[in-house]
């Protein structure tokens, strides 16, 4: 008889990838950067005045929302910079969604999105993704005939890695009632010759948010740092109303906008990964593994014949490679990995040839 | 015609104290320490090593978890560490409270209360405090008949300085139906000749939440660690559940637990702030200010006669230095002065002397 809410006593909370202690551990299943973060966040760290800890952070990040907003040719207003991508979404579904209305997601999707629509007591609706990974053409029609205030895509999506062009997000966000948020958490690792770029959708659209996140193409996921992009409207009551007043720490914030403003560290970042996923595609492929396109910095392998990928997981993980493998009718005769260095993708190659 | 929920429309955000950017104001609104932190704070900033953060975090903040539970002498169960205060008393409201049912508090209380109980949709039941700044007798048996889930009280009070001793906050707890938070956020500045301590009754108690924050205590309100202390009962569901995943980023983590552990340098800036509240005080009263029995690091001054608190702090802010003025009904006449290093506290004397 506890005092949670019932709805909080009932649910499951999000289980998140496993973060081993052990550093020899191949580490490729919470799509974490294989690389260091830019030079320029330990010189701010050592520049920094711990003294000045004393006092409260800036309430807004006001240095880096204003990098973030010129970086992307919107105004500050239209940014707010929040505790890492998760508290993003969050907020999106505390400011956009009543407890009872619902919520539409793609199925699979984060799979975050329905805990936090636990939390908040609202109905999700979850759109199933066509066979080959696309968002179906009547997405928004259906979520509107449920009343939907808030629609989360995954952009690159997650856990397959396909991209749904601007074009068809832009036709998503016109059909929708509601608020189209698109999780772009992966966005940084689509091939730059794709030309795609979502950020004009946020000048022609009220409806729209981006999310964005350091955790990944930043390699600053320890740091806790995403933000949302969209129409002044939709941000302004995020900011003055649903936010924490001090989300964002005053060192995590100076790291942050070190990071933010070397561009050239995390492109160079970004290219390494792309590299290794045409490889690590390839070796997959070779190996008799359905593989996806993918445009993020993971891929998810399909095991093809009477191969079980839940045996391939656990020889992974007896071998020290550890990847993610979800247990539902969908995945379960998939992995998804992230896209290590070339040496830890060679010993993945290695261990997998080794188990099959 | 905005997509945010109807409430969320209609509210008022919160409303935080005036952060400058001038180093040259003397700033006694927002209650934050006038030491700096441990010098240990700096050691650990030296000695972390930026490219860890490309991996997440420590998702429940294990090394500060156990300290913590150590030193208050509970199981790590029974603590959850947060993004700042503000954040754990956001996650009991979301934890505890359905939209719609009653969250407690006292008023005047945390003006931050019945913004984020209007963000969850909850209604408030603000129970007046006693002219002498006391939780009248019958709060419990008030809330009960409302059937409020939760309610806080912040001990010492704010913005009055009034403790509740620990005898009448476990006759509030038997008789509460709900949880008693106990925002202990000033806790560390009482008179430690009062051997005040509430932790036995998370022993005792099943619905006790005390929180605590190393925002004021131990002067790292810009790094954001806050945490809740109570039966493992209450905190599960926060941990597991209403929880964002990573809350804490790794640095705050390595930086909380180097300054936590160091109560020595803590103590002594609490025992300054003590001889310093005492000074305060008596020349705030040789003015003809009332001033309530504090055993915060913050004084709350009635102007007495015709003299009006509003121009007092107007005069107060021409010269350089911030206060804090509410303005209610009750606390119109009043400024809540944080109690500074003893040059800020001259400065505050001698503008008060200028003006009056």
């Amino acid at each position: 008889m506890g005092y949670e809410r019932s709805n909080i006593g009932r649910m499951t909370g999000y289980v998140y990838g496993e973060q081993p202690d052990d550093p020899a551990v191949v580490k490729l299943n919470t799509n974490e950067n294989p690389y260091p973060p830019s030079a320029a966040v330990e010189r701010a760290m050592r520049g920094f005045d711990a003294d000045t800890l004393r006092r409260y952070p800036p309430a807004t990040a006001e240095p880096l929302r204003r990098l973030v907003a010129e970086r992307l040719g919107v105004l500050p207003e239209q940014v707010v910079v929040t505790n890492g991508g998760d508290e993003a979404l969050r907020l999106a579904i505390t400011t956009f969604v009543d407890p009872g209305a619902t919520f539409g997601t793609t199925d699979p999707g984060y799979s975050l999105c329905p805990v936090l629509a636990g939390v908040q007591g609202c109905a999700v609706e979850a759109i199933s993704m066509t066979t080959d990974w696309s968002v179906p053409g009547d997405f928004a029609r259906r979520l509107n005939a449920r009343g939907t205030r808030l629609a989360c895509i995954v952009n690159p999506h997650a856990p397959s890695g396909a991209l749904v062009e601007a074009g068809t997000v832009a036709a998503i966000a016109a059909e929708l009632d509601g608020v189209l948020l698109v999780d772009e958490a992966y966005v940084d690792f689509v091939d730059p010759a794709l030309g795609h770029d979502l950020t004009p959708l946020v000048a022609e659209r009220d409806n729209v948010l981006l999310l964005r996140t350091l955790s990944k193409g930043y390699s600053l996921a320890g740091l806790r740092i995403g933000f949302l992009v969209g129409d002044a409207g939709l941000i302004d009551p995020v900011v003055t109303k649903t936010r924490d007043s001090y989300n964002v720490d005053a060192i995590a914030q100076e790291l942050g906008t070190a990071a933010y403003a070397d561009q050239k560290h995390a492109r160079k970042t970004w290219r390494a990964v792309l590299r290794e996923r045409h490889r690590l595609v390839d070796e997959l492929r070779a190996r008799r593994f359905r593989v996806a396109e993918s445009q993020a910095n993971f891929v998810l392998a399909e095991a093809s014949g009477d191969r079980s990928a839940k045996t391939v997981f656990e020889g992974l993980r007896q071998r020290g490679i550890l990847v993610r493998h979800f247990d539902t009718p969908r995945l379960a005769q998939s992995l998804r990995i992230t896209v290590g260095t070339p040496a830890e993708n060679d010993a993945l190659i290695e261990a997998l040839d080794d188990i099959l």
